[in-house]
């Protein structure tokens, strides 16, 4: 049998090691496939995993000695601290044992320290963070889910970094949230093309003419959770303060639901009256339902998962990661840039240059 | 007595005229000192007027034969309809007919045409659009509104309109809604004074140096309806994108209110019982409530209430109209952009240039 082996930084997160080791072994009982790599303090990972009672060829322990905490500046940690968990897992990634990796941890030292370890795809000047946030379903068939990226990992972009946002999280949105052909959308501030600045004017047109992406044109922000496009790229700055927003008004949603129910005796029995319904929204607002962020551009595929997760948000983010392996999402990503640079050196007669 | 004069685009809006007359008569009502001066098609508003009984020292009609509806393109529609309502309001507040405006019509032709008319405010280079949201109240006391701009009028900014943007925010805070001592956060992506781009991070020191602005800092996305900061302080492309995903994530969530309304008995009941509450969330994310959008930097207030606007909301726009000119807003903020101005030529000593 074919593993698929998935790194996992233990010691990463506001409930790590406990709830990343209790996920993980949740994920190897939903999948026979999953074969865990755990890095982090090998004695308290080894007592977790004694309780999960995981069969000993479902998992392997590299021991790191140190832990980046959430609120350590990353770029400090991530230099300061070469045994951390994270910088552990990233060389083992850079060196093949593994083929995916899934962090709680700070997104910044995630991020760095991949990027210090883990070649990119040919082309990608640099990973993106992407975000996979509920959408309004129109049909029962629609997907549910939108990718936006990039949140965060960048703040500005050329065009063809844009562009290549476009056609990683259209593989993402193919290869892992199994949507055949992903509508794109950029997001922008009108629906027509001559919109927003030059580089998103030119972004416009060059997603235009790149026959692997299914353009639909601009959206906007009021478009982000209504499911008409499968996936939206934007410049990072925009899309992180986008999503921060998004995030921010959910937990208050959710909040004003608590605080409604504390008060008073007719409230409880009409909320207890609508908890099945509320729950549904519930789920459709809760991080943990997706899994996590994807970090895309890497030649190894990279899930953040939040960092307040607890054990399911980890299983989900293992299944993805499992589901990108088997998918060979990284060289989809890989065949689509090379196609996707090829195409900027063809010209095609009828079409001028401008 | 002394009139407060507001001139109002009666032609502009989903509702037009009907509903922009009958709230406009409503404040009237509410406030002695409102003269109302319509402009739009003379026969159709006179008859609506007639049906509020409002007396004719209230109110005068300025004659306009052309209309802008909202699809037009702002610029081709500002300049082939001289004659169209907001051409014609515009050209009234320059030549001293009115201290604000009112307008539900199109933000794109309302800016274009006030541009075109009415001067700005020394050292302002462009007008800029500031929404008032709602905020979380931490105490009784606290204002549970925050302005935030620019939301798009323009796109990127320099440092020193990002200041200017901070500057008129706060009078805006304290002339119109009532904060004292206005809390001003610049929109970033972390809370650290060297996150986001060069402009931001240079927008993050001078707001530290200008006395006149009580600084709290960066704030993120996920601050916005928190209440940490009164006025929020973003370029154009990123507060506009970032209002219209909370506008589309409000309406999904009404959205979702009804359709679980729609569904069973038990739900129903459910919802009953919640009904006071849910009015009172409801009512925090109606943006009729809140009366408009103020554009600022011109010489006048401009009021632009939403497209949708009916009645309520523009009774509650004249009424913010009508507080803005009570309280000298403009002057204000005139005063205040001279003294920032002034303060960039003052050398203090121990103070380095970078």
């Amino acid at each position: 049998m074919k593993w698929n082996r998935i790194v996992i930084d233990a010691m990463g997160g506001d409930h790590a090691p406990e709830e990343i080791v209790k996920g993980a072994a949740e994920a190897c009982r939903k999948s026979d496939t999953i074969h865990c790599i755990f890095v982090g303090d090998e004695l308290g990972v080894r007592s977790l995993l004694k309780k999960e009672k995981l069969r000993e060829s479902r998992w392997e322990i590299v021991h790191a000695p140190e832990v980046i905490a959430m609120e350590d500046p990353p770029k400090d940690a991530v230099q300061g601290k070469p045994n951390a968990s994270i910088n552990v897992a990233a060389r083992l990634l850079r060196d093949g044992y593994g083929e995916a990796l899934v962090s709680a941890g700070s997104t910044g030292a995630t991020l760095l320290a991949c990027s210090n370890a883990i070649p990119r795809i040919g082309s990608i000047e640099r990973a993106v963070l992407a975000a996979v946030l509920p959408a309004v379903r129109h049909k029962p068939a629609d997907p549910g889910k939108t990718v936006m990226l990039d949140v965060g990992a960048t703040l500005h972009g050329t065009v063809n970094q844009l562009v290549s946002f476009a056609i990683m999280g259209l593989h993402y949105a193919r290869g892992v949230l199994g949507i055949e052909n992903p509508r794109v959308g950029l997001l922008n501030i009108g629906e027509e093309e001559t919109k927003g600045h030059s580089v998103l004017v030119d972004t416009h047109r060059a997603l235009r003419r790149t026959p692997q992406v299914n353009f639909i044109g601009n959206v906007e922000g009021k478009d982000v959770l209504r499911g008409v496009a499968d996936v939206i790229v934007t410049e990072g700055y925009t899309g992180n303060t986008v999503l921060k927003s998004l995030e921010g008004m959910a937990e208050l949603t959710l909040q004003t639901g608590k605080q409604i129910w504390k008060r008073g005796i007719l409230s409880k029995v009409g909320l207890v009256m609508l908890a099945p319904k509320l729950k549904k929204l519930k789920k459709r607002l809760d991080y943990s339902e997706y899994g996590g962020a994807p970090i895309l551009g890497f030649q190894k595929l990279v899930i953040k998962a939040h960092g307040r997760s607890k054990a399911k948000a980890i299983m989900n983010a293992v299944l993805l990661a499992e589901k990108s392996i088997a998918n060979n999402l990284v060289r989809h990503m890989e065949e689509a840039m090379r196609e996707f640079y090829l195409g900027l050196f063809e010209h095609k007669p009828g079409e001028s240059a401008s």
